[in-house]
């Protein structure tokens, strides 16, 4: 175990005194740690969306930012479309890669190690058979996905593999990828 | 089967001419159905960061974009975070409301649905005591997640659910969600 006082002395912009405080109290208050995440879609035109991310819920109570956030998607030319934005794939990549690349911030900072860079790389394969339709045998969404990182950090390499190791035994995007997660769907 | 002339008469925007013909020129080279989508995260400070999305890989060749595209993530200030963008989980649950909404518009169009507007509302459970490590029989991700459409179309509230069901089918998130995906993660 890290000293409290190792833990100051490294700085990766993580308040960890605060996440072990809020870990211990909702260890004695479970309900409060059931949260909603939430978004909004708006179809633009054609493949073009806009979703809007604001309030959620947690600790029990709506919780409200001082800022929506938008975020759009759309599909690429070679799919004949306009390429206003990513593809909804590619924001699913960013968030596991963002998702690891908090998880190793928080860790590094929990464990004393000051992090320099932190560059994650991902590529996702695809056999677009699937959702074109051509071939029910091929599954619509990816095949394997390869994530390289790519750290910098006052440390070994045993301790940086180790950081990135934890990352992913906490991160909650590499855990929605990884195993099933149940959609309900509803219209109108 | 709709007929060409009565798809002519609806405009949602997707080329479905385009898509048609690009499912028989790759059943003719399934090779070229293999695509590589990427993204590359940058750590910027705490849980804030940025990932980059630009060129993939697909019909056989790189495919570049006349731009980059940019997504940010952090996390929320209940996290003791700076909350200067969406949350991964957040932009995981855009990444399924667009991929969905981008279906029901294309799926409209090849069946001649005139589509006035298509609006998305997602809300995704998750019990945080999984990424705070609290209880190890939690899981990190998600739980129930829900999706509500609400769509305006020139078509009976059966077809319109025929829509939903049908993007669902082929979505390619929808899939990566509701079914494992292998990660193979490498550091350094």
């Amino acid at each position: 175990m890290t000293s409290l006082s190792t833990i100051a002395k490294v700085d990766n912009g993580v308040n960890v005194t605060a996440l072990l405080s809020a870990r211990e109290s909702l260890q004695q208050v479970p309900e409060a740690a059931q949260f909603k995440w939430r978004a909004a879609c708006q179809w633009l035109n054609g493949t073009h969306s806009r979703s809007v991310i604001g309030n959620f819920f947690g600790l029990g109570a709506e919780q409200s930012r001082s800022k929506t956030f938008a975020v759009e998607a759309d599909h690429p030319k070679v799919f004949a479309s306009e390429d206003h934005a990513p593809t909804p794939v590619e924001l699913v990549l960013s968030g596991l890669a963002s998702c690891l690349t908090a998880g190793v911030a928080a860790v590094a900072q929990r464990r004393g190690i000051q992090l320099h860079s932190v560059k994650a790389t991902l590529e996702a394969d695809m056999d677009i058979q699937g959702i074109l339709g051509i071939d029910d045998d091929v599954r619509n969404g990816f095949g394997a996905i390869r994530v390289h990182f790519d750290i910098r950090a006052d440390a070994s390499e045993d301790d940086i593999k180790a950081l990135v190791a934890q990352s992913q035994k906490r991160s909650a995007v590499f855990d929605v990828v990884t195993n099933p997660s149940s959609v309900f769907v509803t219209v109108n």
